[in-house]
């Protein structure tokens, strides 16, 4: 069994998936979803790697459904399953850094009222509120920012 | 109580989200869907009604949303629940009836095993294969009909 | 580790449980009930046992909520979960045996569509319609004998 | 399909269902809970108004089971489902509001051991104790003022 | 049924059920586990004794598989569910107790990725992270008291 | 985007992944998981590709955790789920594969009553018997072959 249990070697192929999978990564989630990773230094690095390469790397990274289209539904499967606040906040900034509207990102998690449920729908727009709220907060530093330079 | 407790009436406006919600069931789910809905007629007449006026006269004739992206929305939740299977088949073809194709319907199923597990996607997968499978055979017999005609 | 490791005895009190509980599990599930119990005894006896002894014997035998709110409450939540459709069949079928209505039943599970989704209401609708339809069979059964006796 | 994509009117009949599902989820929900329909007025102001005319108008208008089965249904499953606290806690209060005793909610809570887990059951006590709590301040503000006037 | 509705009653054989329980439980989860025990003292102090009883008394304390499995077993299922945070880290800080190593418990949070997605393994990491170092400063309060004594 | 949407290539250190996947699974799940992820080939031929690198290939060929803490973790989290009745039984089948006896895969699915409810352990005693009896009936085939032989 040793030689089976041998740590995945970490070369010249995987360092593509995992280039490709951090591009990906900032294209969708920005700095935000690469601090989420970095956080897993301490406790599994090495699960920080197979989060890049398989869902960025190896999923996010198919042709065949533009990236709106998967950010949108994320952010209906991880309203109605309910149990996963944290990482559909990162979705919805991610909805919204791929070009998801606003309304889209409302509409979507309204629609979960019918298939999951009343109280999924309402987490999910309390989810919303608070991405909203924070670029908007990040907008208008930015605003300020520029007008004083 | 005896005041609050009379049954929802069924008048003018509620006609109207009547009326809306069954051309949008069969613009979606085609005649399949509205079997479904008949098949209440039994046990829940009552609820049959409400299927239509909430879901689909309510919720899919907003704005604001594509059909396309709602289709969707809806394949990646059930996919991510996994406890749904009856109404995952009818909305990978209510997909397929408002143009997602099969590679999009895949690829959401595909991306589930990400958010919701290999399990979760690998179920989904199957729904979709009988559901392609079943469109193929009602393709086959129209064009034996038309052949034949 | 070797004493606590013993295989819990069965003596004194414990059969008060059990006795408690199989006659609890009678009147709620009726003979129906007993075979599920029964069908353990070939894979896994001592979870027979504590099948009659914590659910039935220790939490449906307490007093501070009536059997009909109890049938109530787990019909709600087995079609809110909509992974335990056999158990759902069973305390559908319970219900009826404790007094509650059809309708109540059906207006339990219609209101399931608000708490978590239409499928998950649907599905118990399903499970419902089976459940009556069987139970009408044994009426006329039943009939049927007592007509020809 | 622009025909079809028009914002829901709210004209006469819905004005009925409105009406009827606000006065509802007064009495079941008190003030608290016309203040979550408010909370919605920047974010989704028609998810809003569909709260109160879907489940309220037209579900929990229904005649067919009496509002304490209702609210007894509605914390056996959000309990059992582990994964909508700040709606189980409303439904606690709602609960308490439509005459369910404390004893009765404990009771169903702990019964959902059964069925959905200890953990399940024991976050759910978790919310019934802070329910209960602030019922008790409110309880003991009144009686000051009472006292007091 | 005031015969069948009086409340368990807690007798000889119950006694060892519930001081093997207890036994079990500080072994487990130490004096954490008592006072989550003890903090239901106030609401629900039945639930309490079945807390310690069922789980503890007869599953826990049953032969047929270790300990160090039987945790491994909970803090898979808790991080797959989750819905359970706080049960989730009763039981990382359990398989900790019983010689469960950190990479073990790491592993077994990774693997969820596979059968309940990432988000799942992600809030297990998270809980995880928190529990280690809750031990470290345990541990480094003990070795000041040790060095100081 | 045209660049990052290419198809990701399946050169060198891919094909490790694979071939050590691939070994991994014939070791868990034999024959059995072996076709069903051939049964993947026509509706979804990267995504069998996919299972057997990242669950196989990435997460099971790590150490640090056995085989058979692997797969009493994962009959655990399947059976708590309650929503993969397929991938249950390639489990408890790959359990038993890597040495996990039938003893413990029961007690492990006993357990779950706990943290998930009975219905979810009743359920994954179902899918155990009948992996049980599969399992016999393969035995008394090759006991004949043999006697025969």
């Amino acid at each position: 069994m040793t030689n089976t249990q041998q740590s995945p070697s970490n070369t010249s192929n995987d360092n593509l998936r995992y280039e490709r999978g951090l591009a990906r990564l900032r294209e969708i989630d920005g700095e935000g979803g690469v601090k989420v990773v970095e956080s897993l230094a301490d406790i599994a690095p090495d699960f920080a790697r197979l989060v890049i390469e398989f869902p960025f790397g190896d999923i996010y990274s198919r042709p065949g459904l533009d990236l709106r289209s998967r950010e949108i539904a994320v952010v209906a499967a991880l309203t109605a399953m309910g149990n996963a606040a944290p990482q559909l906040k990162v979705h919805i900034q991610g909805a919204l850094n791929v070009g998801v509207t606003r309304t889209e990102i409302v509409e979507t998690i309204m629609q979960m009222a019918v298939y999951a449920g009343f109280p999924a729908a309402l987490n999910g727009l309390t989810a919303a509120r608070e991405v909203f709220a924070r670029a908007e907060v990040a907008t208008r530093a930015t605003a300020t920012v520029t007008a004083t330079a």
